[in-house]
């Protein structure tokens, strides 16, 4: 099944000649309501346990987004959620983090599901309802003030409405470590200004972000560039990595803003690494380069992402599944408390 | 990812200690609240959009339960329902059925999502719950009469509360085509009552069935042979298929009970042409006699369940996604009017 | 390299602005000439070879057509004909049809090499004049009055200039045994006159055909009943290839024309036989079934071509390859005399 | 590792000019002895069993032969014995067969393990012994009166040695079913008269066999009819498999001879039912075919062996594994009394 | 394949009520002695070979020991052995090692099989006789004064009754480079005190090791930790592998004690570089890295292990057999004099 | 089909007793001069358009030479060069290159096709004649003299008649920069002077080049170095890579000679970062590494390969295409002008 192009459900037109736009929009508002009273009552009753249980601070908190459709390429990156929680629980590896954290501790590692995307799309709701969707699902975990969101996607035009929500809630921007093949700060996509080409940009535009680190780039354009000078970006290609190294392995963020931000893109690893991806751009980071980046990170980390995995691609046995959830483990390490 | 085995949140003991039952018990029925209004909402929107399109008097309405812990040996299957969705719009086929019906008309199929199984495993719900809340998801479908329930698997297990629902909301027994390489008739497997290979056992003993034809049965037990006469189960095996196929190409259903339901375990095929299933047993039916007896079944088909494709199992190219895909689109054929 | 979309060239704007129009369409003229050109040499050399030898009437010619874009879906057939003949001669069977031909027999079985397609767009040649010059091709082969040509594809859109060129050059209409899981004979499909969809509207409309016999069918619209209808087709479905089957295991072609047709889609098999197709459409022929057909098949088979056999969608080890490559051997001994 | 040519163990010129010939042969004597001795060990110790728990007259018997250098193509079929071992236990089906016998009881099922063949090999020993060995091990196996060998290939060459124990063993000719693509019945191929495709003209020669029928083929040559011929066998060919089924359906052997012994080459099945072998030839037996002549056949099955399946060449999840296993499990039935 | 549980062959219980106790123990000790003489005939067969061709001193030895049973997770290394054997000698690369020595001499790299796990199990042979016929082999092998045993696993299980035997023979420590994502020194896992997460607790326990040098962990708990201090062991952690890199890639052991042992769990290396193991850990070794240390590793190195290759999780091609025979292959070149 | 032994086409013995000889040599010359005629149309037409265009001063030309059957292993490479063409333009990266070079540009990045290797050899054309024929071929490229050869293989054979083309054609020797895991420097492999492991034998003993740099050696026999050093050659092996990494990250070439040339064989790369080779040999360079060592290289670049990527071992989704395409995208980066 490799060729998925609409989505899981068929996106029908809804709104044909004999269909009242008000019941169209009434309906659509009902299941919209349902859908985030869902997510605030899953993260309110794990909210309610972790306060009961003690001693926490901060636990990171996942949150699925199983959006796919707008990737230029491939819409695998929807089927990811579930698959990396399997992998995080999958019993082949222990429940520790590389610097001994535990992650079946419940008050390190907490779940409030998935954002119910394609049921969504399947009812006619578009992509500038679901973005707020999404903001707003972000903010009814940040809510729950113990609970951190660590958003798995998905494509990566997710990062940008879970950072609007983070950078809002928490009242001013944010600075960002952002780790990718590519940019993502294209203008738009053809012609979608949604795309995961182009979060980054609305991302900057937005004034969500005060810092922007983009690190593991290797597929950049002119125009790539030229966005990366507007917004302010630090822009660390590839080419240079072996130059740039001891200083990226040293990062300090987060300093008179709210908080740092960590956005992974699977596909800033090497193919080699992470197979599973839907953008095959050999020259990239190996896996404990990442670590040694991520480990040496100083900063508050609000929240983070973990995208672009595309279980489509991955090989029989889910190596790139196994990545990502290394990834989230070790998130989870430098984001509860 | 293949060895996956505890669902893809990690059921965690939440009674521990210092947790008030009361604290967990609401919280729980919060959250299950909202999951049934979900799929109200949804079920009533696409009734809504029926009734102004005109027209229809059944529509096949999609409900996913991705279920997969009561398998004794694989839990793919909670993969299922959205690999079948895809498969169904992935547009390498066109949109009639092989006796030409619209499938794009969206009187002729609708979706109303997925109960989401994991979720609720990970907020707690044992299984007498679980259990319950599909059935409930069943009936609200059914709440709206011109839908009718086409299940989308998960494994087996899920049979005993979709059909326990149909029955009882249509308020008397019915007659069920289950086509299997196995009775799913055990007493328990394991000590577990909902087990996946006892879903027939729990249906019969309560008394929602009145027939229940056997079809594609190549993994027999005494004990499986035994319970489907205590029952008085007619079962066919593939050892007298060639004798019983024009019998099987006949079938009049339904006559003096409530209707028909069809229960399509994938593995009634042979490997050969579904290759994508937990339990590989050779010596099993064509895609193209399933189709005979199903396009030549007579009776009034109230709803059905396409179960146990396990895309962990699948070829590359998802060649039993499109098996299931197109077993879900001629069911469709016979239900839809 | 699924996702395949542009031919093997990109197929760049030739015709900039400071780019002569005669500099380009003499360009493409002398290129054409010369593709032909060596197509006629190679067909020459095979044809004084075989006379040299001595004693064979009809030798089947190997011509092979690598093109895939007017596929609908996936391209991949454009690398089809390299993989038939790799699989043709690899060394795991023997070198004997099974009613006992020889076909390492220089007079059974002969080769003339691809139409260098690929090479043929990148130069910007149009698909107007592409299908002319595979007609040609086909021509050259059949100047010489021992070839036979068995047409290796790509995707079906090839069978509309092969028959033409076969017609045209044998005087008048043929009749065609037209094996196919979809009847490809839609208007156009999505606009595009030469899509693979609609090979056989445009063969019915030329008049290159007397009967056209369509078996395999099991994905067909509204429209392709109704165009079946218009051009006589007589079209047999899988729905009732129980009832045909005697019939069809005794069918006698080409009286009072100039000769039989076969063309042969891989996708008439079910996807349990041959998976490397674009379009796995459960509910197909076995490969037995189709040996029936064609050993039992009586009339002068002038011509055939194997297609849409593609190989990115194969098994790791190249059954569908092997399944067409035994197509081509029994075809072969079935023309060759 | 596809292209396995030399075995597991690399077999070096051992005899070297400063290696006395005396120090090789005794080594190796003593080396085949302690081979023999453990082969007789375990039968002693599994009869002793047997007896011991009393009421079996016959019980099957699991004896790997795991050969693969006699292909002429791929050598994998030398790994097949652990892998059908392992489906056979696998825990994805029940332990009962089709018609209702229980393998987990130790009466019906037993297995004394394989011929080292590898590791003698390895110290020298050549075809001739080697199959003088493999003729002994099966001889030691019958040496205990309940036991009946049931042999794991290997590839097909080894049908011989294994024949002809059987034969010697019980005192005369028996009656052989043979389920093949290929009559194997070549003078030699390539010079090698242990060939996997000379395997049956050796067993006519010797005069083991009265009745040989050979069922299945599809790829035949002048000399495989001609063999067949000369011998006297019944060759029965896929062609005209849909005449001949009636009566291979209800076959009668042994009468008059030692006993009935049952050869069955997996490639017998279409590639689609059973793809791991090493000679893909399509237009196959299905699965349940081949179960219908084995279920049907009347006579008293002394020996059996399953041959050809290669693991190198099965999908990854082992479909064909399973295939062979449920040949084992049923051929089990067959012969355990 | 993927879900093999329970060995090779099914142990049943043996031990049944009508089967006296003697007779087992009495056909297991016959069936033991029988396995072992033909492990020692083998070794004295090869080291009679070497003494006549004289020049070496010291030769490498291979010694499978196909066993799974012990792993917590997948027991695919049982079948390792014969495809690290076929990899070594496949053809596709030379026999030379990097630094030049020849692997064809038989000089430089011999064989004496496998220990028969499988079978002994198969004849109800516990894993306490097991543990112990595996140390007897090793020790028979060592018995040939010029053989060095490399013993290819299995899982790693297998180090504790290896590194005794050699420990006993030689009659003192040893000192040991462990390579592995793990540091298998759990006091027991799930009550196994023989798990291949044990072996090294069990090890230092038996006083077998002086100093444990411990190279590529990356999954390690606190226990793992607290173990490691209470043995005195030398954890070197994947988190700073780069600045302890320079120290192993000089490494000096064995100094003052009878030798140098090195176990190379094939996880040790990165997912990337060997994706066939059953614990896939991201972040670990690259093969030159590790190559780097074994080839500067000084010290006189007297037996050796390759363990954890699971072929069921390998590519297509089998790509981590050749890493796991380019290992033994330099490990040969470290021991063979 | 992983087992290709005799190219696409079946290689008969044409010259029979009853063919003049004159009929085939007369054939056979008419052919080829076609098939030059053809590449030379090809060119002139992109030259011609070129310079309509106007700007450049040397553009990158790929030319295709299927051949893969001077390779002692696998003979899949002949199947690259469309593999790779296709993954140039896949879309999913953009189109620039990691220093900003536009390859949509077609003065940047122009293709005149393959050579007929199969199609030749098919005809009866010997290895001499062949490799003439690719000599020739090269130089009709460069005959225009804006248009400098990049070359896509096939197996490492055809760099010897490339290289003496290019020299033939300057007048003089060149330098060359050789990435490789293999020297292919043996005088013979078993009796093939063209053998792929000879091909820099042949370069070296017709005074091709003056320097020749071999770069990711790790499979090296003493002849291997002994011819090194007879030719002088500056063999640089992956043992000690980290110390010479400096000096090959800042090569200078072709001072005093007629220009610079670069081979690449995949097989450079670790087997994790290009799976899809003949030769697996774990111990390679990463993709960073060969692009440092690129990236810098000073010298102005007159022709290149790239060769040896087999895509029968590819990965399911052309991981080893897409890193033979930035190998070429990046190769262009550097020829162009």
């Amino acid at each position: 099944m490799r060729n998925f192009t609409r989505g899981f459900h068929y996106l029908r037109k809804l709104n044909a000649a004999n269909v009242p736009a008000a019941l169209l929009e009434n309906g659509q508002k009902r299941v919209i309501d349902a859908s985030l009273t869902l997510i605030r009552e899953r993260a309110k009753l794990k909210a309610e346990l972790l306060r009961a249980l003690g001693g926490a601070t901060a636990c990171t908190t996942l949150l699925g987004v199983p959006l796919g459709h707008n990737s230029s390429f491939l819409q695998g990156p929807a089927f990811a959620p579930p698959r990396i929680r399997e992998a995080i629980w999958c019993g082949s590896t222990n429940s520790s983090t590389e610097e001994g954290k535990e992650l079946k501790d419940p008050r390190v590692l907490t779940d409030v599901g998935d954002v119910p995307v394609q049921e969504l799309r399947d009812c006619g709701v578009d992509d500038d309802k679901l973005m707020d969707i999404i903001s707003e699902s972000v903010k009814l975990v940040m809510e729950q003030d113990l609970l951190r969101p660590l958003v798995l996607g998905g494509d990566h035009s997710i990062s940008f409405p879970v950072v609007r929500a983070v950078s809002e809630k928490l009242g001013g921007p944010i600075d960002i470590l952002h780790l990718d093949a590519h940019p993502d700060i294209y203008d738009a996509f053809e012609g979608n200004v949604y795309s995961h080409a182009s979060s980054f940009a609305r991302i900057m535009e937005g004034g969500y972000a005060r810092r922007l680190l983009q690190v593991g780039l290797r597929s950049i354009t002119r125009e790539g560039r030229e966005q990366g000078k507007r917004f302010g970006v630090e822009q660390y290609e590839m080419r240079t990595f072996s130059r740039d190294r001891p200083m990226l392995e040293n990062l300090k963020l987060g300093e008179g803003v709210k908080g740092v931000y960590v956005s992974v893109d699977v596909d800033c690893l090497d193919p080699a690494f992470a197979p599973g991806v839907s953008h095959i751009e050999p020259g990239g980071l190996s896996f404990r380069e990442v670590l040694n980046i991520l480990h040496n990170l100083r900063g508050d980390i609000v929240a983070a992402d973990v995208v672009e995995f595309n279980p489509q691609r991955d090989t029989v046995d889910g190596m790139t599944a196994m990545v990502a959830a290394k990834l989230v483990r070790e998130l989870t390490a430098k984001i509860s408390k």
